[in-house]
């Protein structure tokens, strides 16, 4: 059985991408969550060579970085990626995309899933990233016939924008209508429901990540309990 | 056959990475350098869907990023991972390590392979990203037999490490000795012989990169002609 460890579900997008890849594919593991700057907790480089999360451990396998976790499921699990070879190079070029890239995305609207959030200004830089997604994802999702972004199934390209959905749904940024739509389906998934609910009821805050939001926007609500 | 879009050799670190592999695994492909900022070629946004380069080229499929292209190569010839499962899972986390991470080697000692610098200042964030270097490969050369990270052969893991091998060359920054040979061997093989060869004869200066380097260090040797 895999172990993956991972952090916060409020805050941890990186985390989400294994994980939701894991559930929907309905590959079993168990989950070891170690939430940021928390006393009485594993510390991180105890679990991963990098001190970061996820970190998938397989018996004495530990495979770090969430894009290598992807291959190492696909040499082992049907569905990780898309069967037809052309939408498979496209996920894997758009995985790889989201792996290095959208930095403004990820530095502005940083993932909190509880929050809602109207950002202070939008930047050229910001929509910039926003646009590259809309065009992306539109791209997939009319090339590949829907309704996920590179065929039928949920493969890794889309756990890879899985937190860029809880992103969209916290900060209301618009896009594109099949993109617009494509966030709702992603938010409707059962293991993204399960991740949501988790973390509304998470009792941990991490002060840096919570210092983070208030710099780019204004918090309009915050759902967690 | 493929078609690699590519940079200048001098800078283009990203371009190297899948075009040292391909030329060590012996897959034929026609290369078309387009330099930053010249005028007179195609634009990068009329070849890449990211208006960057790396891009491969096959038929009428792109496949962008370079970690996208060596697993689109991966599915189509022998030898782009290693043979060994483990050897292969170690050499993925630590290619996509290196995909997304490493951010202050890469700012503070970008990719100029005919320049030597002598670096104003080392900080403890770019030690940080060296230190981690070391003790990764020192690990895959150990773990695995060597004489390349995963193994007896090049693969793609040493692809993408192939542009810090040029970059400890240029900045001179001091590694364990298993790193050190290693960085050595990496730049006696054939195809990284030829990549450095034509970065020299290269005529054109990109004025962006030409600036950066010099806000890092202080240039003591440039030998490019």
């Amino acid at each position: 059985m895999y172990t993956l460890y991972i952090g916060n579900k409020n805050y941890s997008s990186w985390s989400l991408r294994p994980w939701i890849l894991m559930r929907e594919l309905g590959i079993p593991f168990n989950e070891i969550l170690i939430p940021f700057n928390e006393p009485g907790f594993p510390a991180f480089s105890s679990i991963s060579p990098t001190a970061k999360v996820p970190c998938l451990h397989d018996g004495s396998e530990r495979v770090w970085e969430s894009l290598a976790i992807c291959e190492y499921l696909a040499e082992r699990h049907e569905g990780v990626w898309p069967k037809d070879a052309k939408a498979r190079a496209w996920a894997r070029s758009a995985a790889s995309e989201m792996h290095a890239g959208f930095g403004n995305l990820r530095n502005v609207c940083s993932m909190s899933v509880g929050l809602r959030v109207e950002l202070h200004k939008v930047t050229p830089e910001l929509q910039k990233d926003v646009d590259r997604i809309g065009a992306l994802w539109s791209e997939g999702l009319q090339r590949f016939g829907g309704p996920f972004l590179a065929g039928p199934t949920f493969t890794a390209v889309d756990a890879f924008f899985a937190p860029v959905a809880f992103r969209f749904q916290t900060y209301g940024l618009p896009l594109p209508k099949p993109a617009a739509d494509y966030v709702k389906r992603v938010l409707e998934l059962k293991g993204m429901k399960e991740w949501y609910a988790a973390g509304l009821a998470e009792k941990w805050r991490d002060l840096p990540h919570e210092a983070e939001t208030p710099t780019f926007g204004k918090i309009t609500a915050d759902l967690r309990k």
